[in-house]
């Protein structure tokens, strides 16, 4: 992981990482500083509000998905960040004490035409909790080096 | 704003909210929490990397960009989260010290045809910097609950 360029992003591979909790502090803090709604926030107005009960933001629930890509999709010497995202949709209200898992598939792997010493990774993420399903999913497009001459 | 319902998002209609400020010791903490590549979080590893210095993680922006929308474009009465985003483009690099103006555009207000007390609005978001370069630009998709009899 340490050593990922664009060479080891192979189409058609699927892999696992996390999970990771969700922790209903930090849903709260989040809210509050990025995403004040009510069911965000507020334990009491979300149980009468539209989810019964305290939801994450879901730039929370984002995040907390990048958290898992930069820790073991992502690596340090060959990203160069992602141009954007589509698709994305948020199947199912994430909720504290959930634990999510990143599935993450390689869609298409092709080089810069313009700077050869990179290329650009498209990956079919799904999010998945503790029950299974599907609580996130997106398509994100990263920008990956190639590895150097003389690295193996 | 705190009374704003779905037919108050009238197609056509642009707003322009902010602008919000970006924290340096905000992007670092961000970054360390949920995406610690060296360019979000590690100023002298970002100054020889990629983006010259660094920048905030794009879920930082969108983070930033979705308390605009919740502080001015969404109200508590009505919104009712969201199904999803599609086209998320982190076109510039966003940094330290930017000032980022949220301009949202009414695209599409449609009724549900299953649940006729709410609708769904499709809006088109640009992030605007202090320079007037757009950094971000996405579409966002909101579930908003119609005016109820008698509501003003």
């Amino acid at each position: 992981m340490s050593d990922r360029w664009f060479q080891d992003y192979v189409p058609g591979t699927t892999s696992e990482y996390g999970p990771i909790r969700v922790d209903e502090e930090e849903v709260v803090d989040f809210g509050r500083r990025f995403d004040p709604q009510p069911f965000h926030v507020d334990a009491e107005a979300a149980s009468a509000g539209p989810f019964g009960g305290l939801i994450a933001s879901g730039w929370h629930t984002c995040a907390l998905m990048m958290r898992l890509l930069a820790d073991q999709y992502l690596s340090p010497v060959s990203s160069l960040g992602s141009p954007g995202i589509d698709e994305l949709r948020w199947i199912q209200p994430v909720r504290p004490g959930d634990e999510l898992t990143l599935r993450a598939t390689v869609d298409q792997a092709r080089l810069s035409r313009s700077k050869p010493d990179r290329g650009i990774v498209h990956t079919r993420v799904e999010l998945v909790d503790q029950a299974g399903a599907v609580v996130l999913t997106l398509r994100a497009m990263n920008l990956i080096r190639t590895r150097p001459d003389g690295a193996r």
